[in-house]
């Protein structure tokens, strides 16, 4: 399926119209289905259904599936397909088989979802659940040039396929201490973006990513840090502002937090220390 | 709760730094809890853990119970209110009393998040899903000047109380065919911020909304046109770019889409006839 659609828009100026052809960012929706258990008791469970640009499906089930704390390591996967069964639902429904031994705590993928924890949660709650799943602080010694930094929206906006052609389509991109962008996936949610990111380096077997940063082209909520910080980022920059909660995580797992990374400027929430300054040196 | 929270960071800009108080738009857990079925046989079940910005968290429980097709009026709800444990958790999980009489359909809340149907969803499917729940396409003759989805924007901003502060926080907000903004409702999560307006608007029995329309301060992904299609509002208006399947569902809602919203542009979706411009008079 194609990343990109065609439409016919009415373009309106001022008071002035004009019909004139468009293109829009894809989105279908996208069932993740496990295939776990013993070989003699084999079982299907529907994870998840998310909306998301088509491509890279794998990725982002991968993604998903490592963030979430269900699978560990590539040997993990036997196998990661779509199931075919008549051409106009093709690609919405993919299949991740788990190798036999991978025991899966149903609990973990509830907690976004329906839950039935007891009465009460909040912000420090959410941290100590996910901190839980993770090795613990980041003890990376990974920095980069701030100079680095201020290139990273510009750079990352030309390495986009689709964004482009839509304007509304999201951007994670990993990048090296020399400010390389190593990979970059897009998809009209930001979560999914970052999965897919995280699940391309995760299939690679490039986890945890001590060596790299994350960059995101939104805004950074409570679950984009949680996924970084299973994934070993150690430091998170994105376009737009990060939340209350977000910032707590970061600080709690020692990541370094940049956002409103535009025109020249960031802010810098927890860790600065990994964020070098010309005049500094 | 307070929709800000302070924090100190490091300000950045080109290669110096300065350290600076500055405040965070609040992200805390909210679990959705409901009590319903008959008197002799009452029972509870939490249906939603979302992130959210703490504030108008019934409106937030009714606007979500009543897009996703559990409650269909005001007086299928006994109760809404806070648990109460202990202080810090104090504000995260809000009970909602249905009326003995409401027959809840579990299977609808299920839909976007673990499921169980048969091998193959689409967009397609997805919108026939929205559809079942809506009463059919908006016949509403509701029309706005050009020049009043210009002014949309920066209105809602300066309308918008915690924008100000954080930079970092999504509006929704209604108006009338007079451009005249009826309520702003904020939070980190746009769908968050659609809940907590078509919440208030449900409680106030307005609903369907068929003489008003939303602006939205982000991007148009399918679950927001649903949400709005699921209100009677006959006219949604964005600052950011909708995905292929939000202009898919406006069609088929003969709901009036318009996206970028901004700079004395935009660009209509569908359904153009509602807004009028200066020279076709």
């Amino acid at each position: 399926m194609p990343l990109v659609a065609p439409t016919t828009i009415q373009k309106v100026s001022g008071e002035s119209q004009v019909e004139v052809p468009d293109l829009l960012a894809v989105e279908e929706p996208l069932e993740i289905r496990l295939g776990f258990g013993p070989t003699s008791n084999r079982q299907q469970k529907s994870v998840s259904v998310t909306m998301r640009t088509p491509g890279n499906d794998e990725e982002l089930a991968m993604g998903f599936l490592f963030t979430e704390g269900i699978i560990h390591q590539p040997a993990d996967i036997v196998s990661c397909r779509h199931c075919v069964q008549d051409a106009q639902k093709e690609g919405n429904v993919l299949r991740v088989e788990l190798h036999p031994d991978v025991i899966v705590d149903w609990s973990r993928l509830e907690r976004n979802t329906f839950t039935s924890s007891s009465c009460g949660l909040c912000g420090k709650a959410t941290i100590e659940a996910v901190r839980a799943l993770t090795p613990g602080p980041l003890a990376s010694e990974f920095a980069v040039d701030a100079a680095i930094l201020h290139s990273l929206a510009e750079r990352v906006r030309e390495a986009q396929l689709a964004f482009a052609y839509t304007g509304g389509i999201h951007a994670a991109a990993l990048f090296d201490a020399n400010g390389k962008l190593v990979l970059v996936r897009e998809d009209i949610g930001r979560h999914n973006a970052l999965d897919k990111l995280i699940g391309a380096a995760f299939w690679q077997n490039w986890l945890p990513m001590g060596q790299f940063g994350v960059f995101l082209s939104g805004r950074i909520g409570m679950e984009l840090v949680q996924k970084s910080w299973m994934a070993g980022v150690p430091l998170l920059a994105a376009v737009g502002a990060p939340s209350s909660l977000a910032v707590q995580m970061a600080q709690e797992a020692q990541m370094t937090l940049a956002g409103f990374v535009r025109n020249e400027r960031f802010n810098l929430y927890s860790e600065p220390a990994r964020v070098r300054l010309a005049q500094m040196v």
